[in-house]
């Protein structure tokens, strides 16, 4: 039985239970992180437990173990046995219980905290051969830079992209292409890479966050700019990227092959990278 | 001890319990409905069934008891013995419990279903003297017309109206008016009421949709078309409309003083219309 962590305690995944009356049920007023273990570190940590607490700032949401991100996420991992494995590790923190209404509880009160750690390899097939995106209209918030529960405009899209054989959806949102229902999308264009910046359009991802610094150390030129969606046929390569998938080659967006419909040498050379930076990582080296 | 309905049981309150593995909880993927009861009927209950049965037809929610919606709200309101007073009944419905995965779950799995009553008296001083709307962005999604519980954007911007003194937000998008984060706002302009039209920046509510047909059916012109924010100087006087506070009239929207700043004649008329409105829905007249 898996071990779970709830409100504090570690506990057998069959006893953990929450009240209906939770806010992150009643109204997906809950911030999340999902981070990433490679078998013996995580990878970019520190980023991920920032970013959670920027969420908790932004959503208001006062978690009392904010500074404890670290080591509740260490603590599923080897309390899971997954030390050696590859697996991730969910942490979701809601506004807690109270009577449903819109306003924030008053006074507060505690919020509600849910962990937990599961085995999940990297695709590796994925990362080899790429994929095609589903191309539709972002139908999200206008508050994607924050890591919020409130999902269910992802959740239709993607489900949209696996009906039709995508592992992933380009969202495009005036014109411009965004980012993915759980990624950031990249484009290659005469050998520079191009993103959309950061704003409250995207999540800012860990992973993108690091491959845009590879690029920097590396001499690869990288403009933080949105590619326009009628623009698609120009551009050369694309990948997705995010922490539970790595880099993945895109191939096809909607019905536009990109470049020559296989993997490009940039993104080749940004996995390269980017899996010699998950290495140095390991304390242990 | 309250009771509450739990996928097909009436149990008590405190021991109504949900994994917190629910795709309502990890992903706000789930629809819901509040309902009123005055004292011995609901107000148009057939409306809000059709209404949830449509949430769930559109984000493919498929729940076996959709036809008992009456029944178990009945039920709800009965065995809390609040047969005889003003009420609230609120019913959700999440795609169900499975291992997290932005994909729906395959097989499909049963829906989480979950309901409860609760005592609610219309603010009546609220009603009579009315309110001051706070003026913001709509931040929301694309398919507001979904009633769903992926409601973060709705909570925040409530939150800031309610820090500001005011009883709703007033939504601007593209520089009209949309809605409030849970109602809907009518104006009235030489005689004449406005409100925006319904479509996927809306939910489509049932206390707008009597006050159309109210206007219809006593010669009130009304025009289902969007107000722009910046022509709210020009407006006579406005109100909010929902189920839980059936009509407020609105003073106030930022800045800016509706009309002569107090109750207009043409508010007070639809409030006196739909008062009896509800009264004509009693079934022992």
């Amino acid at each position: 039985m898996d071990t779970v962590y709830l409100n504090g305690q570690f506990i057998p995944r069959n006893e953990a239970v929450i009240s209906p009356d939770d806010r992150g049920f009643l109204f997906g007023d809950s911030v999340y992180e999902v981070t990433r273990w490679y078998g013996g570190y995580f990878f970019d940590l520190p980023a991920h437990a920032k970013r959670l607490r920027r969420s908790l700032t932004e959503t208001k949401i006062s978690w009392q173990d904010a500074e404890r991100i670290e080591e509740i996420s260490e603590e599923l991992i080897q309390r899971n046995g997954l030390g050696g494995d590859c697996a991730i590790v969910y942490l979701q923190i809601t506004r807690g219980v109270a009577p449903r209404n819109h306003a924030f509880p008053d006074p507060p009160v505690s919020p509600t905290s849910y962990g937990f750690a599961k085995r999940h390899s990297i695709n590796t097939l994925l990362c080899e051969q790429g994929t095609s995106l589903w191309l539709t209209t972002d139908p999200r918030w206008n508050r994607c830079d924050i890591k919020s529960t409130a999902l269910l405009a992802n959740v239709m899209a993607y489900q949209e992209a696996h009906d039709n054989g995508c592992a992933e959806v380009c969202f495009v949102r005036d014109g411009l292409v965004t980012e993915g229902a759980h990624s950031n999308i990249f484009f290659v264009k005469n050998d520079t890479l191009y993103t959309h910046p950061e704003s409250e359009k995207i999540l800012s991802g860990i992973t993108r966050n690091n491959v845009v610094a590879l690029a920097a150390e590396n001499n690869i030129p990288l403009i933080e700019e949105a590619v326009a969606a009628d623009m698609l046929a120009y551009t050369h390569e694309s990948f997705f990227c995010n922490t539970t998938g790595e880099i993945v080659p895109v191939l096809k967006i909607g019905d536009q092959v990109i470049g020559e419909g296989r993997p490009g040498p940039v993104t080749q050379k940004m996995q390269v990278l980017f899996r010699n930076l998950i290495q140095s990582m390991d304390p242990r080296r």
